[in-house]
């Protein structure tokens, strides 16, 4: 059977912010499965900030995409065909397929998952997927909260901030976020249940901090830095810790500012320490099967928002990486 | 008996660098010890980069100074007096008496100390004190470094820098050490056994830490910040350790300058960790007990650098502020 693939390429290194013309859409005729390949037809493609480091010439935790390569993401999807004994016509796996409509595995990077009712295939995608276990990792290896303590969570609409304050709230902690502008704010409350959330925009972070961290803040689960790290460390508790998920204010500056309250670091005795999901594969399984229950169970609530088409995933991945989405920011690929 | 008391008294604050001005040193009248306290003529007044945060108005991990009060310090004397059970006419005995001929203590913050032909008075408060408790606690507790990592040591012919550099030494790691001039950076090559040491006033910080440290660096041992820091982030390898002990560079400015790299803190999975000595008085007689024993086994070396007589106190404490001393600066009280 004769396949078409539509792949999204990456054309040129942004220059500060990502453009369109960064990426390149192009049709290829696709091959059958080589002895031991499956072919997944991808149903979700996961947009996510890290992307943005791998399209810099320079290394970040993993290498940059090559000019021309298909650019890397994690997608769901469904098998359709298969020369790999492990793995079975309409299998729905999750995998690294990248910005493109069929992937090809060896399947030792494609995982079989469970779609039910409450578990759509999406959620393996984010609340269940990376992004999940990110804020499970951040927040309880390395932030520790404990009944009653402030955990400020930066992002907190999405898709790693709102599960890392809603674990936060299950153990007990006074939960605040920050998230730009009123909608996503009233979203973060009224819906995932933090007990407040300050909107960065609205010009009064400081003092709007302030307000809501009475007791000061034990953990900050910190994906943003620039001038909200800076707030932070300006209410920082003794022992506070700093889970360092991301910096997505900085990854399209060429000279970001610098963190200048390091004296808080010092003197409050804070843990400011940087993180990757990926160094917990061994954790992965345990942890993604406690957030499937607790997403199934109404525990946990997330959101998405879906761009439909894979021409549409460049403009989804600029606008997210603004901050136009709430919740997981996906592309449904029809 | 009548004895005459010599204060020296925080005069005023300062705003940057220290001046002489602000110090005013007084000669007071000296009532006799109440019930329950030791009166001690102290011999040696340890001088400390912490001191330069107390004559500050604002909280750093302690009360500052107030104004008009005795200067804070800890001190090592002989018991002149008791009439506490505890304590006898002769023992000899560290506490943090202060900037001051005389002192008071109803004994609680009094430790008696041991002083033989290998481990003088002056020593416990450099190699077998405060200073050597901090760099065990900070190489060991918070960098834990490995046989053959490489650990760099800022202030390296500093108090602290120096058994810091030495410790990781005897753990078979590579020790690189930073330090301003040529002598001082001989010295901790020479004498103290580092691997290498940088000049970093010779002007290449970038280039020689570098050529220094081939490997990459797993454990930096942080009391400076500023560009040093700067330099030491682009050499990070993953999952790094930074104990954070000290911000000499920064402490009299008053707009430091901020870290930028930010970036490797997070793909580096660096740990950056403030940490105050007096969180680990647990640990205290343990360390001390070893450090003592490794200074007079020789396996440890030490250097002092002291100025006689309390009224030349402020001149050295602004010295060693900006790097004139070779390893532990001491008053010594005449």
């Amino acid at each position: 059977m004769s396949r078409t693939n539509i792949q999204v390429l990456l054309a040129s290194r942004p220059t500060g912010g990502v453009q369109e013309s960064n990426f390149c859409i192009v049709e290829t005729e696709l091959p059958s499965p080589g002895a031991g390949e499956i072919l997944v037809k991808n149903q979700y493609l996961s947009l996510d900030p890290y992307m943005r480091g791998r399209m810099n010439a320079a290394k970040s935790y993993a290498p940059s995409v090559a000019l021309g390569e298909v650019m890397v993401g994690e997608t769901v999807g469904i098998v359709v065909e298969s020369r790999n004994p492990q793995f079975q016509e309409h299998d729905i796996v999750r995998g690294f397929l990248g910005w493109q409509q069929y992937g090809f595995s060896d399947g030792r990077d494609l995982n079989k998952v469970t779609v039910t009712e409450h578990l759509p295939a999406s959620v393996y995608l984010g609340a269940v997927g990376m992004p999940g276990v990110t804020a499970w990792v951040g927040l309880f290896e390395i932030g520790k909260p404990q009944p009653g303590e402030t955990v400020v969570i930066s992002a907190a609409s999405g898709a790693v901030g709102s599960i890392a304050g809603q674990l936060a709230k299950s153990k007990g902690c006074r939960v605040v976020g920050i998230a730009g502008g009123k909608e996503k704010c009233a979203y973060v409350v009224d819906e995932l249940g933090f007990d407040a959330c300050i909107d960065y925009k609205a010009g009064n972070l400081v003092e709007d901090l302030a307000r809501a961290t009475p007791a000061g803040i034990d953990v900050y689960f910190e994906s943003v830095g620039g001038e909200i790290l800076e707030a932070v460390l300006g209410r920082v508790n003794t022992f506070a810790r700093i889970p360092l998920c991301g910096l997505i204010s900085r990854y399209s500056e060429s000279q970001p500012a610098g963190l200048r309250n390091l004296t808080s670091l010092l003197f409050n005795r804070v843990t400011l320490q940087g993180f990757i999901v990926g160094d917990y594969a061994d954790a992965w399984p345990s942890i993604t099967r406690q957030l499937g229950q607790m997403i199934a169970s109404g525990q946990l609530k997330y959101r998405e928002t879906i761009a439909e088409g894979l021409e549409h995933a460049p403009a989804a991945f600029i606008g997210m990486l603004k901050g136009q989405n709430l919740g997981k920011q996906l592309v449904k690929l029809i």
